[in-house]
């Protein structure tokens, strides 16, 4: 099992690097903007299943595992394990993206946080939680038994650009309780206070997702 | 069959909050542009074809399904079933992208609906009978007896992506009656005297398609 | 053969009205742009070598048919019905964007068609002379015995996406006669004093790769 | 090996020739921006390793045949083959690249090259090292025993993309000694000087992929 925890661990640091990263670094540039951040965040988990997914099968999302463990795809110490490694990889992700604005004097308090933006707690919530429905939704079942394991990677990591095109503007798109507890630990303030948020809603909304799939879509049988 | 129906509810739901929503939440956002919503539309697809459409085969769009209904590969009352859940989703897909809206403060009249542009009338159905001409012939042929079904969903997808580049200049692209229909219901005004050619001329250009990939692409056999 | 020719007929149709119509209609609308145009050009292939291409093999350019010629995949008949049903396909392509165009009330001489640049006649010639080589090269390589079939559109699509990325700020990006032709026809005056390089150039470039694919690179064995 | 040789030269030529030329002729043009250039690089890569790739492998990179060489999937003389074909392959490149832009009257200094921004030497290693990291761990596993071979090309090129996203507002992203010789023989001055970073980080983050693939993520056995 130590395997698949430390391929979680190089796979949500990857996510969370290369996504939070080009949301913070090409910030200013013209030409990478919403859709080039969205493309950051998909591609990583295009690079990431087809990579480290042989071996742990590329959760690297909380939401996500919670949602395998409910229909027994994982167990409850695969889990528990499986979140540390996550959330480990999401903080040394931040951390390294520090290193990276340090290196360039670049002294700036967004390191790719998720926020309620200006729709509230509630809004947030709904928000977050419909779109990781949608997010766990597709990886449930093109991963389950009538999907497409070799389509699987690239069908999930284009969904998640989808996510993002329609979330960032909103709450900048979280979906996945490690990769906001990362950059929320280290830019402190507003994005901690409202972590929460972007903890327990993507596990509803994969919780849901996961119960949708199961007995509506028959993605156990 | 009610399986069928809810996947294709959901289906819909998805491609008109995250198509249209892409659309009117991104609209003054620099990097989401006219490529953000096309592939907005085009990866919703992706997402829906490779989970719901394993179960109904992802129509999503009362075009597609009338086209398949004359090639003979859905009933007369599934074709009835799908064009009710595919409205209804399109319509809670609406609502959703409202309460967004609304829980934004962002008052607008704007929710991605379709409209004749400068072209009028005529203009208008013209262009989108031939866009979704070569949507659908597309759909029903690598859908087909000689089609990839693995590649099918990115396929279709993709080819929504280049459809919108080229018609959102000129109608905002429909090629899906149950996508305009969703907006027109809550925008009103023009959106809804303008419906009907977004209405007929998806269906007659899904009907030429569908005549033409069989008797010319060979796709039924 | 008349199913294979009508087949050329719709491909080159279609990759000619959305590839220049999005050059044309997109032009001064923000978030379109270079890529934008480049995607439309590729997807339109993608969308054509799943549909069409099951019938005739997708060439829908001349310099692709001319390079199959050569390497023995299509016999000479099949080459001048092909070449005839692309040039056909293509003006139709543009005529029916004209339409589009006057529809709108947009007077305008840009009908996407291709030229020099200021890159001069010889400059023109060996801009797209490489351009094709390398194009047609994945072509015959991806399409030959070593190829990969059910790959071969994505990649035929995303290479022709690529082509664009750094032929249009010299020469527009021609690598097909047909495409070339259909603009030149109604756009006049220096594409077509200038079409007899877009012409050639891509038969070229196309030729050295068919010769370079089959003894360098055993597409033919 | 000739051929192998040959293709590999012919598959660093077009990385070079696409991904250095769009960054430097598409650098004013609206719509390329960062995600055009991301994208060249990367479809360069899908473009290459479905056509050149069936003989070669299509490794365009020294970084990679160090690394395929440490996990012993070529031989000593197969590697020293393959570096030097790439770098004539870049050379070639980077030739024709200055052969457009002096047809074009374009003089400029910029052609693509590699530098350390305002990291320094230390930070442009670090970001290099982590990056090459990343690509090479993705190709490592998705060409190794429990891969995919099918959908390697598009997996590599798609990461290819996502890791110029990061690195471009960084270093330029070079991840590849010989994509940086090529421009640095030419442009000269800090590209000259700097060059060893780009050459040496590539290298190390490579080496430490190959170890890592092999033992973490099996991807020997």
């Amino acid at each position: 099992m130590s395997k698949k925890l430390f391929a979680e661990f190089i796979g949500t640091f990857v996510l969370v690097l290369f996504g939070t990263g080009t949301a913070v670094l090409g910030g200013g540039i013209e030409g990478i903007g919403t859709l080039g951040i969205a493309m950051a965040f998909g591609l990583s988990i295009v690079a990431m299943a087809y990579s480290i997914g042989t071996i742990s099968g590329c959760h690297v999302n909380p939401a996500v595992s919670v949602a395998m463990f409910l229909n027994k795809r994982i167990s409850g110490s695969e889990l528990v394990g499986y979140i540390v490694a996550q959330v480990a990889g999401a903080i040394v992700g931040t951390v390294t993206l520090l290193s990276f604005l340090n290196l360039s004097d670049m002294s700036t308090k967004n390191l790719g946080q998720n926020g309620f933006g200006n729709i509230g707690a509630g809004g947030a919530f709904l928000v977050e939680a419909i779109l990781t429905f949608v997010f766990v939704l597709v990886i449930i079942v093109v991963t389950g038994k009538k999907g497409n394991p070799a389509f699987a990677g690239l069908v999930i990591g284009l969904t998640l650009v989808l996510i993002h095109l329609l979330g960032i503007p909103l709450t900048g798109t979280s979906v996945n309780p490690a990769r906001s507890i990362g950059p929320a630990l280290f830019a402190g303030g507003e994005a901690l206070s409202q972590l929460w948020v972007f903890i327990l809603a993507p596990i509803v909304g994969g919780l849901v997702a996961a119960i949708v799939g199961k007995f509506a879509l028959d993605s156990e049988k």
